[in-house]
């Protein structure tokens, strides 16, 4: 008989007619003779209200207490969805993390999961029982309550599906897959069937919200195949999958973008060795995420421009950072707050010539000015103006035939 | 050094800006030298939406997963709690019941606590931190969550302060204490300084609201001064402390009154052995409550009346219950759902003679018919007409100079 995760997340439980609604698919894949482990997330809205109270009791409220606070939302789930099942006449049991137990290791609010025992969920799956598991926590080897992030639901998922060797994961979402771009801006944008794990990555790494990128990595590594679907649809998903399966008759996968990026330059830096370094330590030991970083050669030996993108939110403190750091020889600082970040993704990139060419004429046939370049064996990302996101990918959906 | 159990009850905790005044209560006396247990009831509404939930998935929602829905309410509370306190520079750290344990026996939404760890929190307690526990709760034997019963958070105060053998037990509730009577109904009730056990029990049995019965029942058991005020005024409120300890100057302690009640009478019953148990068997069966029995002498020896009181909710169910009864020999049955329970409540009144006399008189003056009698060592209740029932009791209120 094939074990089976399915994992809803905040959407697909965020009311009570979805909860009863998710207890009937689950109902139909254990009649269907499947032996089944539920993964939940929080209530849709849950974990940002926690949050919320949290902020307003202290602007550092401290993260032990946070992961207490937090995981009550997955508890609360797990109930309903055990009680939804019991009334349908589904033998089904709540387990939580400290029950199985599920074990981390890593700082509150940014655990891993690092072991799970499975005798007593398998014993109660023999018995034709469902186990549901509240997603996103767990504990540590000291007993203390954990959480594993944002989003750690799918980790979670991800996580069990491998323990306990089960044959698929199945991620119920309130979109019916993964687009080859965001469809509610994107109308053209369509249900890619598979994916290959990298692009997943470098999609999930640009905005798309489908799945929390640490899950599809751990997918990645553990060879788990990922079946990402709507509660809301009976259509078929997007499968997460190793690259070897899938046969690439295109060469880009999907577009993606962000509008939450800043553009930093530091220009006439002094050319010298160890200068980069100087720049981004201070960022680093800051939490601040530097994303695409271009450095041009200089043209007389001696001075060249910086230029660096982080999340928008970050720029003004990054700035200050570098100004304050005396250490740093420059001639002055440019922020621009006003860009974008598009990409084209595909695994079959690699081997196709002229890909980068023909993104960067198509954005040119627009009269989009491109700010910024980085590429990666999958993906070309560029930095452009903000207020012309739309058009470029909207281009880019077109050139690469994705409509 | 004293150890002290601090109780906030839902209202106490019922919003951001509570949580933090009841964090700055604790500060007081964490800063005063006291050692310091905190127990936390959930936020106020939640218990209730909670069961709603529950509610609208089934109207059978099983007990074992109703237990872990509801025990999630105060996980939220100790959260918050501890970090308000952190926020506030005190030591302090939660401690959910499986991470004690408080192991608990009996059935799921109805456990009773047995027992409890205490070296981590004494260990805790001696360096310094308070600790800060949800209430209502534990784990069974086997490692279930289960809950004690709403209100359950006082029955944890009380068995925390026995176990830890604390100096004092507080229960921070958003009344100043125990009053003579309903002060929202009578303006001239008073707040009791001292009340016995056994009063208190009485009281609470009959509708005041201030503490939960089975956790008075357990501070009377193991003596256990308790100390009930408000969180929002520094007022001395309650102590609820043993019978030797008060000095009663007054027969007469308190009047409480219930509105929800319903008289049964069945007219004409065959006065013969074994009468009652058949009224009562089917009813007990059936979790209904009796409350009052009053059966008179027959005039005759052959046939007489029996009057019974019930909760308003179940008189309907008992008398056809009683109606399918064939082994019950009976003319007809004769509900009155439109009376009350009026009673006044007194350790001294065992002592004073011409308590009862006095309160009938004193009823007939305002012409008032009692409809039934019922009495204990330290209580005397009577049922009357619903509409007549303030009256009544701001009559006794005046007539035992409670006023």
């Amino acid at each position: 008989m094939k074990k089976k995760v399915l994992k809803f997340g905040g959407t697909s439980v965020g009311s009570i007619q979805r909860i009863l609604h998710a207890a009937k698919i689950i109902k139909k894949e254990h009649d269907n003779g499947a032996k089944i482990i539920v993964v939940v997330s929080a209530m849709a809205g849950t974990t940002n209200n926690l949050i919320e109270h949290s902020k307003s009791i202290s602007k550092k409220f401290n993260k032990r207490d946070l992961d207490v606070l937090l995981t009550s939302g997955e508890q609360v789930t797990s109930a309903l969805i055990s009680g939804a099942l019991n009334d349908l006449g589904v033998k089904a049991k709540t387990w939580m993390n400290w029950q199985i137990p599920i074990i981390t290791e890593g700082d509150h609010t940014n655990s891993r999961i690092i072991n799970m025992s499975v005798d007593k969920i398998n014993n109660y799956l023999s018995e034709g029982g469902v186990a549901v598991i509240p997603g996103f926590q767990g504990i540590s080897k000291s007993g203390e309550i954990t959480s594993i992030g944002r989003g750690g639901s799918d980790a979670t998922a991800v996580a069990i599906a491998k323990i306990f060797q089960t044959e698929s994961c199945e991620i119920y979402t309130d979109v019916d897959g993964v687009h080859s771009s965001d469809p509610n801006k994107i109308p053209l944008a369509k249900k890619i069937d598979k994916i290959s794990y990298e692009e997943m990555l470098e999609l999930s790494s640009l905005g798309a919200k489908v799945m929390q990128s640490s899950a599809v990595q751990a997918a990645m590594m553990n060879d788990i195949p990922i079946h990402v679907k709507s509660t809301f649809t009976n259509r078929k998903g997007t499968e997460i999958i190793s690259e070897d399966n899938i046969d690439y008759r295109k060469a880009v996968t999907g577009v993606a973008y962000s509008k939450d990026d800043a553009k930093i330059t530091l220009l006439g830096v002094a050319d010298k060795p160890g200068v980069a370094a100087d720049v981004f330590e201070p960022l680093s030991k800051n939490q601040i995420n530097v994303d695409m970083v271009i450095q041009n050669i200089s043209a007389d030996g001696k001075k060249t421009d910086l230029t660096f993108t982080t999340k928008r939110q970050d720029s003004k403190n990054a700035v200050s950072l570098i100004e304050s750091n005396k250490k740093i020889e420059y001639e002055k600082t440019h922020i621009n707050d006003k860009v974008s970040k598009v990409s084209i993704v595909g695994a079959g990139m690699v081997t196709t010539p002229g890909i980068t060419f023909k993104m960067f004429r198509s954005l040119a046939e627009e009269k989009i000015n491109i700010l910024a370049i980085s590429t990666s064996e999958i993906k070309i990302s560029v930095i452009i103006d903000e207020n012309l996101t739309i058009d470029a990918v909207k281009k880019l959906h077109k050139t690469f035939n994705l409509d």
